[in-house]
């Protein structure tokens, strides 16, 4: 038989089973159901010092409350179809076990306050332990980076090689993508960690309880000014998927240097064989799978945010249904978010790095010829007549089939007198880079500073 | 012990657990198990016709592969999380069940062009599954039009109230929207009807196979013409979203309606007990959940299309594995749709029309100004001048607060001395109404003849 | 004659006239000259410092670049089709004016980090425009909260009325939505104030140039730490716009509202004729367009948050010509939120409030239901039995077509012998609303506290 | 002095400066000035056929609208910042140059049919240019896959060598997925080629025009059937978008193995110089900046799609303003798509194929392994076992440092006894090309009758 739902009183029929289904929300909302306990247990208390309940109903309720956590946590508690979604699911578990008593816990609360604590509790937890991943992520690339400071690879732009730089220097540039991400999730905690509960369905609860009191016990920072407002904000859902969207692209970018730096034509490193999977047809391949579907699960993450931004689009006040739909996109992205940056970081500490294969990149492709130009600079030629010059140099020795260091002096001078026996030394790969001097640039020295600089980073408390 | 993947020949090690579990897909992809074994039945017989499988091998593999087939659907067949995706569990049983001739099943074929296959005869079903709710939604609105044929409402421009209609037109206008949403779902059908198989895993199969009769086994319309292409095409994948996108954003305009028409501000209908929900807190509420849910699920396939857009986006060929990415946008689709449209049909068959209420509001606002102008157009005044004293007169009705029915003929002739007494009878709803003779407008004589079209129509075979 | 581009040199042709077109970014870059120009003065200064330009050499430089900002503002120098970019285009005038020494500008700085400084410049400057624009629309809403101070209207959950609410508390709901969009842009503001000049192409400057000193001279609060991160990060692009997409959003709620409120069937505010347009054809129509562009503009900054977002999508470091496709979604975005927001401000300041209409549909449709509630469990009713029998209560009022306010003490007791004369009193707007005492909750009481912790706020700092 | 607005008959005062600059369009839709000229004279002819209009009349309507349209292509009639749109301007200078007359032309016409007309009028003319232009690209593809018939290159998945492919093949993928780009767009052009003129603002006109004529005289197919859909139906544009996104989607593809293959990695194809561009820093670069740009235009035809999308959800019937936004995500697909399809034809055209790097390439990376294992299938082995078997082949070479094809027969013996003289024709490049017959698949021979049928598509009619 149905069982009736707790909202019935003014209704005539019960719902038709094809509604059932498709409003109920069990199905992921249950992932919830730590933080609902934690949320009922806080009101609970509320309630008890607003004297609502008495203390005895509060610890009975309190103890039932904690029963029903383990027993969903052992899965001896399942939840069938009829089960509209967490809160109702547990609140009827409840009455089942402590008879009407249960049915005081919901005084002055509304669904509408409850999910927004329920959400809000979940996302602070959440961002934590991405916070952590990022960190762990992190950390690998400063291990790859350390391990390999006197590595040397061309720096692309356009994807042609441009100028050499340390591998180094290119592994910290995701470094700091990280930290703003970081920065990021940090800067919208402090909107996530404001109380909502208290502001009943949409007016606030009637009932005088100490909201103040209740954001101490579920340690929240601050309490929501309105309950309207309150019961509707979605924005932390909003800027909390943008956030984890700005991480998957910076995840697709350095996944994508991955398939390319695998790819046989670069040959810059290689997977280790527990990170990579063959082909069910072609004996030989070893594809970078993971990089591929981190790359790729960057959709997902797009596609979520577009997701609630459409849900929230054009919403009247207060709570609308619509809302329902905020939580699975929001699942889903810290499932992803969480899932590529775990696999990324021990896929990076296991590549093997082909030091030979990119010295020889770094060789070819004229990665010096802005030194060219910088050289002619010094001698007081303006710069962009400089860049002149050097570019009929590289055109001249595309020509011959020579790369810059195999110029004679003669051959420089050929082109302007002010060249003299020490641009070889500047067309060096060693002498580019270790004329760079400023601050944040690609030269061997300055990139061990910032190495210290992250080593120190990565020491400070994640909050 | 972990079971070796089928393409470890040239690997040293296994998968290390984090990749197995982030690279595996078989908690979605198994949802194409039917799929899969269909065409492995195909790809045995097209092995068969071209030498490679002999008669009673193919034979004794597709009794294996219906066994498991049945496995599955019994739920006897379990997969484990060392299981890559549907593909290699079907392969890894059906070698369990028959021993080595089972490995001969993937001769000639690659994952790449199986997937591709199952992928397409999976949006082949589905699209006949849409097309057939559409249907049953069509039928419920030109039900609903048909019963309702003498009421005349509002119909509404900028949500203000512009000139009265039928309500019967106002629904057909969302048949007709059906309409292309099925036109465009069998355009694309077109697309999809094409068979892969035999692309291998980009380049053909190596063994003289006859792809076209693989096709007529299967279905098929015609087989792809490249290779390269057949495995890396997923234009059906986004395109199919694509007019889903579409539907679900036809479907948030009718719920949006819903929404404002069941608002005791508007009141123009009450849905039945069965397909509105209550509050938690506020016992008096009676909401549309369904429609607001429906709404909302717009935002989710908006967010599926953008997602498989962006997978899509700047893959070289041909199979990149950021292509697994394709399927759970496209089941969460297929679903979402197939659930809005079952639900809204029935929604719409019970709602009890409120006549009473409709008809005072067509009453009031003004409905018939545009009347006013086209009466003087008549007499000659040229549109722009009639407009403009229309305008006027409707100004000076909101200061004495009159209707335009109510003004008396000298009232009218204070604006214009062209006003006769059949003036009342053009400023009367009915006689506004009648007035529309053009091919689409909203008479009711219109409207009936446009019912006989719907009629049939929807008689019609869907394919 | 083509002029030849300032990098031709390893070049035997010039560039193809489709090229010309398709590649030219002045048609909206050109929007950046003043950063550009400002930028150029900076770089200036630290090549002096640096020992690249002598003083005079550097104020020569100085004096010529503001004679070409002259130039632009007052349109005396336009750019021809030409013309590859605002960048370009400036030094190429810049050598026109001052010869060689022009040339000598460009000295270890590439257009790569120029763009990037120019950006985050104008990021800046019109993240403290936006800034004053949502203080001066918080200004609005607290003026007409302020105003309306003793109305109380339905409040909407569902967009079925729920509880009584002041006007004031709906409207303070938006100040908060705001205040926090302020927080974010403002939290943005930390990332984009860094500087990346000095980073070069990718490498770094080849030379000893002080970037601090140049930072301060901008204005920046500090230096970018990684060249290769700081010329390929658009991260404050996408947060800015994210954070904008969001501000779009809640005006898209606040916009529905308005069209909602302004139709025939609310008619709770009517626009000032100023803000309200007319039909070409219907004469009586005064059409909320205003707020129905500014919720459908809700549109294009969604669409400019995925155009970036798909641009930077698996982009290899560092600069890529993708990236050139940054400014017009985020000019767009300035653009469409500057208007909206100035647009609206007026708007709801000059709306006139029809205070009967909305006490009367206050008094309408039960919502004081949950009082009914509220009232049974401060006699020892658990709640869920209170909000059951509130229920019945209330569909014995719709069968009886009553409102609560009109059932008779002895009417309340059929239901609960606990009812009394209080009971009355309860379910009474008025008394509805003072009840709620929680911080944030809808009485005026707490109303009237928030609107002077509001007026505080409003006096601070915008910065 | 403000010119008045011809709907301002029931106003007291004219438009709020901000609101006429913000709702205005004409920046913008004036780019549909000749479908609206075109369109009014039809209506006049409707007009005319209906009795409204004498011939007279009509003929001076006509006479004056061609006069405007040249006025408006010559630019000398310009549009001031007070003008709404395209629509009222042409009417204003109508009635400026014909008085009265003119404010007759928009009898029982609304601007919401009116620009539905000129926005289907505008579809379909670009919709065939559009076709053209992949016709042109087709062409070039066509033309470099045939004159390269004999260069057999790798053929990748997961960016990894997978097979050896004729190079024709590779390119005749993107002429498959242009194919289906043309017949998606003459689908889309079915659903636009129908006519909404007469529709009036949401209710029909109230004149007794003969539509079916007017859809003559335009070149339509047929008429709308509903007036409310009529005016608020977008799909059209959304369709036409979603196909133009797909199209990009196409394009980013190919410029991003363009990008590949032009990196000094890959170094397949050299862009002439009249496609490629320079750097402003570093003399030597040589840049693929149209590809990158392509790709990156993904981006923002990808956000116009979903600018579309969010504009139209939930908007209830039937006109909104919101639907202002249509026209700028529209245009820019237009302007997008066109752009990038022409300028890649010739950038194809004109690269330099390296057919020497290009075979290195197709000589390393075990590019026919699966050859030895389809060897192994051909003597009886299991598929499963022959792809261990060569996968073992393949580990042992990547031990020895060996190509396959410098195996001893004995080397080969030593993984299985049934290898014979032949296998070495089998591993070889050509003979793994050769094996492939079926259809679709990547042999030269195949690719010859492709070519073929390609060639008498291209001469088939574009509609």
């Amino acid at each position: 038989m149905e069982k009736k739902k707790p909202w019935a009183g003014r209704f005539k029929k019960g719902l038709h089973p094809l509604v059932e289904r498709f409003t109920a929300s069990i199905e992921f909302d249950k992932r919830l159901f730590k933080e609902d306990i934690k949320g009922s247990i806080a009101q609970a208390r509320m309630l008890e010092r607003a004297g609502i309940l008495t203390k005895k109903e509060r610890v009975e309720l309190e103890r039932a409350l904690k029963e029903i956590e383990k027993e969903i946590e052992t899965g001896s508690l399942q939840f069938g179809t009829d089960t509209e979604d967490i809160h109702m699911a547990i609140e009827r578990r409840l009455i089942e076990k402590i008879g009407p008593l249960g049915g005081k816990l919901h005084t002055g609360r509304s669904r509408n306050d409850q999910v927004a604590l329920d959400l809000r509790l979940y996302v602070k937890r959440e961002t934590l332990e991405i916070l952590h991943l990022i960190r762990k992520l992190q950390r690998s690339l400063y291990g790859v980076a350390k391990d390999n400071i006197d590595v040397i690879m061309p720096g692309y732009t356009h994807l042609q090689r441009a100028q050499a730089v340390p591998l180094a220097h290119h592994l910290l540039a995701y470094y700091e993508m990280l930290k703003r991400d970081s920065q990021r999730l940090k800067d919208c905690l402090k909107r996530v960690d404001i109380m909502p509960l208290g502001s009943g369905a949409l007016a606030g609860t009637g009932f005088d309880v100490d909201r103040a009191h209740g954001a101490e016990l579920l340690g929240f920072s601050a309490v929501t000014e309105n309950s309207m407002d309150a019961v509707s904000d979605r924005d932390f859902v909003v800027e909390f998927i943008s956030h984890c969207a700005v991480v998957m692209m910076h995840l697709s970018r350095l996944c994508e240097e991955i398939v390319l730096w695998t790819s046989k034509e670069f040959g810059f490193v290689e997977l280790d064989d527990s990170f990579a999977t063959g082909s069910s047809l072609m004996p030989q391949k070893k594809n970078p799978d993971v990089a591929e579907l981190i790359r790729g699960k960057t959709g997902r993450v797009y596609g979520n945010l577009v997701a609630i931004l459409t849900v929230m689009k054009a919403l009247p006040l207060t709570y609308n249904r619509d809302m329902q739909e905020d939580k699975e996109p929001l699942f889903d992205t810290v499932d992803t978010v969480k899932g590529s940056l775990s696999v990324l970081a021990p896929m990076l500490e296991t590549m093997k790095i082909n030091r030979e294969t990119i010295w020889e990149a770094t060789c070819g492709g004229f990665l010096t010829a802005t030194d060219v130009a910088d050289y002619l600079v010094l001698k007081g030629v303006p710069f962009r007549e400089a860049h002149h010059i050097a570019g009929s140099i590289v055109a001249s020795c595309i020509e011959k089939g020579k790369e810059l260091t195999e110029l004679t002096l003669q051959e420089w001078r050929s082109f302007s007198p002010l060249f003299e026996e020490d641009i070889k030394e500047a067309v060096s790969v060693e002498g580019s880079v270790k004329r760079r001097k400023a601050r944040g640039a690609a030269s061997i020295k300055e990139v061990r500073r910032q190495l210290k600089r992250v080593e120190r980073e990565l020491k400070k408390d994640i909050i």
